[in-house]
């Protein structure tokens, strides 16, 4: 690593971790690239982290994520502790940004330091979207945050791992969704530590809540095959973002999961995020060795090969791995 | 690799090639499953495989991409081609299955030898979403099927690339969406080659259909930061799927995005895809080699350092390297 890269590392995690909010910015767009400056600072502020509680949120379009984070964010707040947010957003890394709604909402904050609101691109995390959100959410940590909200759209195998992997797990619903959303909410029930009916105030938010109490029975107690224990089945709530009815009664739940997951269920989420950014930081580094000067031509060959269907990806990888292992 | 694997990889993919669809269903299944019988078929398989025209479908939930698809059947159908389907289901691997709507509509092939339709569960591959459904196409392309549809959800992340890895990817669209959809949109455009909107009998469709071209212009040409050419901005089309209306239209010029593709962009669609699954199959190597009884006990503490906080993932992976290299 070059020692440039070390020393803006060091500048900025420390600015950062004192309360700069533009050196935490800056940060976390070199999370976000994987750059060397965001390696370093990783490796100085990793050992540093470890104490926020980390919430994952997430659910169909149109359940009403963003309202019901700008809701927690004012609850959080009232109880004078402090909240950042990483926004995973669905939209291009080009056109980009939250919607026009949420901006204005997420504005009333704009001078209050204790509230910090990070908008991430979903596609084209070299490193996965995994990766890059835990290591942006370790840097928020180490930043001293309290609370990380991690939402995230719940339609998408990345997208649900993400908040999958938080602490504690939200999983949002409105009443009377369509068909093919159905479906979506069958797979989304599986990582939910707490189900969250929203719009309550719209008609049949009781009967959704009542049906989905009723899934969750059928559903539960999960056996062997899930590799993160779930020590009991999801409680179902109602909020209505919109105007904060039954956000405190959530944001006591999350508080309550936090409590009973220090003594065993969080120590899960972490070994998996542990393992989940180790593994993609090996891979990384393995197509870095492999797209070296000294091995491009070797890797571009043997891919071109594969792509030619002259070589199956079986015996290439093979041949990629002799070139690691015999250098 | 042991022996028993590669003979019962042997006799299942003879079979498949010969048109057998239990077998070819066998096949499917391992691949899904990564297990030895689905690596062994690869090998084989590959290198007949490349004749197929894969076609990804993407759109958002309730744009019609079952419907399209099921009309496509009937449209490549009419003309004597072959074709497979693998749909990329939303729900759950435990609740499963496709919509009740679509099962019916795809019923009506249950006795068309010509047609074949395999759900796929969007979570839960170790190799990745991506890697996963390249190799279940190689093997339907090895099969002989003439064009392979694959069809995603567009909003998620893993989702999204599986549509773009195909030859020519259509992204679908329907007539009045919201907010939110709007966002998602935008950035599925990205990886467009044709846009169809679809359900063109609702009021708004040709509208819907004017700002889509308009933006596309506004956004086309691409610059040099696209690692895939795109000689020129995607067709807009307009389908009613549930009727027909536009099918054939659609089919004909996905034909044309094939032909013009063989002179030069679908080639990098190719290496793209040889690439993907070639470094999944190598980070997949990685990682079992590290979950070897030889390296377990070191593999485990250093993981738990990092769930500890004691230890930062880039030391951490360092280390987990350094034995890799070291043997």
């Amino acid at each position: 690593m070059k020692a440039d890269a070390a020393t803006r590392a060091a500048e900025l995690s420390e600015a950062a971790v004192a309360g700069d909010r533009l050196a935490l910015a800056r940060l976390l767009t070199a999370v976000e690239n994987r750059t060397a400056v965001a390696e370093a600072a990783l490796r100085r502020l990793y050992p540093t982290a470890g104490r926020a509680h980390l919430v994952g949120i997430t659910g169909p379009p149109g359940s009403g994520k963003s309202t019901l984070v700008a809701a927690l964010i004012a609850e959080v707040r009232k109880g004078g502790r402090t909240v950042a947010v990483i926004a995973v957003d669905p939209s291009s890394p080009i056109t980009g940004g939250a919607l026009l709604g949420d901006r204005v909402r997420m504005q009333a904050y704009a001078g209050d330091d204790a509230v910090f609101i990070r908008s991430m691109a979903s596609r084209g995390h070299a490193g996965g979207l995994a990766s890059t959100s835990t290591a942006a959410a370790a840097v928020l940590d180490a930043a001293g945050f309290d609370l990380i909200l991690i939402e995230t759209v719940g339609t998408g195998q990345s997208e649900v791992e993400v908040a999958a992997a938080a602490d504690t797990t939200v999983v949002l619903e409105a009443p009377e969704m369509g068909d093919e959303v159905q479906a979506i909410k069958a797979g989304l029930l599986e990582v939910a530590d707490l189900v969250v009916v929203n719009k309550g105030d719209k008609p049949g938010a009781q009967r959704t809540a009542a049906q989905l109490r009723a899934m969750l029975v059928a559903t539960a107690p999960r056996d062997g095959n899930d590799d993160r224990p779930r020590p009991k089945r999801p409680e179902v709530l109602i909020t209505t973002a919109a105007t904060g009815d039954g956000v405190p009664e959530l944001l006591a739940a999350l508080d309550r999961h936090r409590a009973v997951g220090r003594a065993g269920e969080s120590s899960a989420a972490r070994s998996a995020r542990a393992e989940a950014q180790v593994f993609a930081i090996v891979a990384e580094r393995l197509r870095q060795w492999l797209g070296d000067p000294a091995h491009a031509d070797t890797t571009a060959s043997v891919l071109a090969e594969v792509a030619g269907h002259r070589l199956d990806p079986y015996s290439a990888a093979d041949r990629l791995l002799g070139e690691v292992r015999s250098e």
